[in-house]
């Protein structure tokens, strides 16, 4: 029987760093239950220490997966790692993952502590974190530029008490493949204990070789977990793709003979939650989960034998979850069909009143468009989750907007503030600039518009139009998402959601691994 | 002196297979000009014999381009060649690349030849190529899945005709780095006149490794070219990424200690002008070109020692083009302020009339937004380019949309068909479908829809719209982009500039290469 290599995700806690992409607790809920569908080995669900937000969500999704390792990220000190055990304890398979930076710029200046000083409170770290499970991961921060001997003195400090995992970052995405794959080779030879603990490697694609750095972290180096992302979310260019590791170690097995747990027909419907979730668009030519990764251009239909699936295509669009789009409901079907397709697609609701909303919901929806596709169910029930469980301070109400060429836009907007309802119309350059402005003109926010993109949820002219603005203010980003059969409106709530999101301020750390 | 490494571009001929990024002449211009500014060393242009547009296109940029070479592909026969030739016929600089499958699968199914007359083909072929120019590539198709000994037999003797470059294609993106490096490795290895030859490696990225791929065909094969692609343009996943190859080899020089002729400034330009023209959204955490490339997450920001340049960035966003948007333009601007911006930015009118059209365009513009930013002069000279040049079957008159909460949203619009004016109205599930709809009751093109995006060309509500829609009609697929301050005007320009090109039927072939 072959080896297994174990997937360890870290789209909540890593990906979660990118600018723009936090995520509120049930999205995160939303997507652990996707990533527990995928068969994930692993899933870090965040940084426990970091805020109040992090830890609820962490101990919320302890609580509810069952089938993947819940895991929580902990600085190398005993509050930290209390947290982390505190949101992890109503998981049975639970791992709290340790870190300290070994580099000896990171010990001075960020640190001020000596080589001594950190090795001891790394192995003080594990020791505690051994107290509340046997599943302790370890990372060295910024371990590629740290001294070696150090390095290896460290690691065998740590495996010997009890850090079952040993994690090596390319933080800034600056290796190449044969180098990184030599560095995890070199300490598992040079530690005397290096056996005694699962290697992991976890890399950034700066140089869009994040998929092949860890590979060879686990050919030339023998890491068997690789730490990745959906979608490659990520800081700056992201971190190591899961689709692409997933398929290349499936595709090619003949080369890296080694066992998956993953459900790969999970990969495109988790792929475009955590689009939707986030705003992250994931371009056309994108590997495996790209709208492109599957189509050739129509020429080649014309010699049929040679475009032949084994000859062009190494994999099948079906194995990794693309299926034509169906009509699922539309406009006659009832609240049971409804409900059905739900646990179809693994959505659980949490209340009565809650598949009641939505299926009001689901209802206007069908009488404007005829047919209803997997994507709006999800994206009705993105909107009522968040609807229901947040306290909204800005909510949307209604809109009215005309545009006509030699004229100049004008939108009105009535929505609510903190409860209370208020009317704004505006002119434009655009009707989204009017309905941007109508609104502004009510909140005063001085947020500035940085990015603005809609994508259609399905195909056809009758789809939704899923909006992603992204605000900065004041150096926080944040993205907010809307959805409408009318993109305009889809413009306005997906403003106001980032509004809300500027109104819960929430600082949170941002470890370089 | 190190050795040179040879950037290829292929986006305006492999780029182009992509579904949906077919390019008119006026826009493979565009790009080749701004190919040139980057300073790549061969633009392939296209593939002379596969259409007439690409003829012409190729014709047109050997006359244009001079500090490039500029090569066409062609078939291994006297036809494919003598056309190559005749389009390149004006360039002092060019390079004719040939190619004939090599597979027992390709051979035996598609060409119906034995390996002795392949052989005796390329042979023919590559010498009938000498008597155009001294500068002759050489791809055997399907080369990665040929029969080793037939692959160097028939390598050798191309080489032994004056091929001066081999190109080993990783067709099916099915590589992984230590074996692609191996194969070219070999083939240099065990094909005596390997040395007359530079070799040259061209990966797809189905398993998110080209890049990868790529490099260890230099570093571990040999190969001193790289085939490669903007934004990774191409079929499925796409190719290798230009900018990912040219960042990897400058940031590493240490480790590949190779030189390269690019002007790294001109790639985010390049980037944006390729996303532009063929409606390819990048997205946000693409490595070097993406949104978020250079942008880290806010909280980072805290302790700013540890965050230094050379702690955390390994490239300088300005290194690659990333420039802060610059205001450089405003209503009070005069014709010569925009005639010397348009210099600047490398683009060259051809004539006094569409300067003066592009003028008007600028001032109507400038009406209706505050600040012009470079990315909107491109978007103006862009439509201006598509009117002057193309004769369009279908054109944008004008347009007027109501949308209500609680109504059906309502659109009029005015085009004209082959000259004579229309006027068609319509509902729809929002403003956006009931545009398209309109159009459709006085076109029935019958085409389906299947993806519809919008992205703001510059930050800010003011932004202009740019919206891509991608029709799907008898397998022929087509992208088309339309640009406004309203993005309801601009979605039914992008609908009118698809159904334009689905009027021109162009029967192309798309190589495996």
């Amino acid at each position: 029987m072959a080896e297994k290599l174990i997937i360890f995700d870290t789209t909540l806690r890593d990906g979660e760093q990118s600018p723009g992409a936090s995520m509120t607790k049930d999205e995160k809920i939303r997507i652990a239950k996707q990533l527990e569908r995928l068969k994930v080995d692993v899933i870090e669900a965040g940084f426990a220490a970091s805020s109040a937000g992090d830890f609820d969500a962490i101990k919320a999704i302890a609580s509810l997966v069952r089938d993947s390792t819940v895991c929580s990220l902990a600085r190398a000190n005993d509050k930290d790692i209390q947290r982390a055990a505190d949101a992890l304890a109503e998981s049975d398979n639970k791992r709290i993952h340790t870190f300290i930076a070994t580099s000896a710029l990171h010990m001075e200046k960020k640190l001020r502590m000596s080589p001594d000083q950190v090795y001891e409170q790394a192995r003080n770290a594990v020791r505690f974190a051994r107290k509340f499970t046997d599943n302790v991961e370890f990372s060295p921060e910024d371990g590629s530029r740290s001294d070696l001997d150090f390095l290896c003195r460290v690691l065998e400090g740590v495996i010997a008490e009890g850090a079952t995992t040993i994690n090596i970052a390319d933080t800034v995405g600056y290796g190449v493949p044969e180098l990184y794959g030599n560095l995890v080779k070199t300490l598992r030879e040079r530690i005397p204990n290096s056996d005694k603990a699962v290697w992991s490697v976890h890399c950034h694609n700066d140089l869009g070789m994040a998929v092949a750095n860890s590979l060879a972290g686990v050919q030339i180096g023998g890491a068997r977990q690789v730490e990745c992302t959906i979608n490659g979310l990520g800081e700056r260019a992201g971190n190591t793709s899961l689709e692409e590791i997933v398929m290349a170690v499936k595709t090619r097995k003949d080369y890296f003979g080694l066992e998956l747990g993953i459900d790969t027909t999970q990969i495109v419907p988790a792929s475009k939650m955590v689009s939707q979730v986030t705003g992250f668009v994931v371009q056309p030519n994108k590997a495996v989960v790209g709208a492109n990764a599957f189509a050739h251009a129509s020429g080649i239909h014309q010699d049929g034998v040679l475009k032949a699936r084994d000859t062009y295509e190494i994999m099948r669009a079906e194995d990794v979850g693309w299926a034509t789009n169906k009509i699922v409901l539309g406009k006659l079907s009832g609240r049971n069909a409804f409900k059905q397709r739900l646990q179809e697609l693994g959505v659980e609701l949490e209340s009565e009143a809650d598949l009641n909303a939505a299926f009001v919901r689901f209802k206007d929806l069908a009488d404007k468009k005829a047919d209803i596709y997997d994507e709006d169910i999800l994206a009705i029930v993105s909107d009522e989750a968040a609807a229901a469980h947040e306290k909204e301070y800005f909510r949307f109400v209604s809109l009215s907007q005309h545009s006509e060429t030699g004229e100049r836009p004008h939108a009105k907007i009535v929505f609510s503030i903190d409860g209370a309802e208020v009317s704004g119309d505006s002119d434009g350059n655009g009707p989204v600039d009017a309905t941007l402005n109508a609104i502004e003109s009510k909140v005063g926010s001085g947020a500035e518009l940085i990015l603005y993109s809609v994508n259609a949820i399905t195909n056809g002219t009758q789809a939704q139009g899923e909006v992603t603005v992204r605000l900065s203010k004041s150096g926080r980003i944040v993205n907010g998402v809307g959805t409408d059969p009318d993109i305009v409106a889809a413009s306005a709530k997906a403003y106001i959601a980032a509004l809300n999101r500027l109104q819960s301020k929430t600082e949170k750390l941002n470890p370089q691994l």
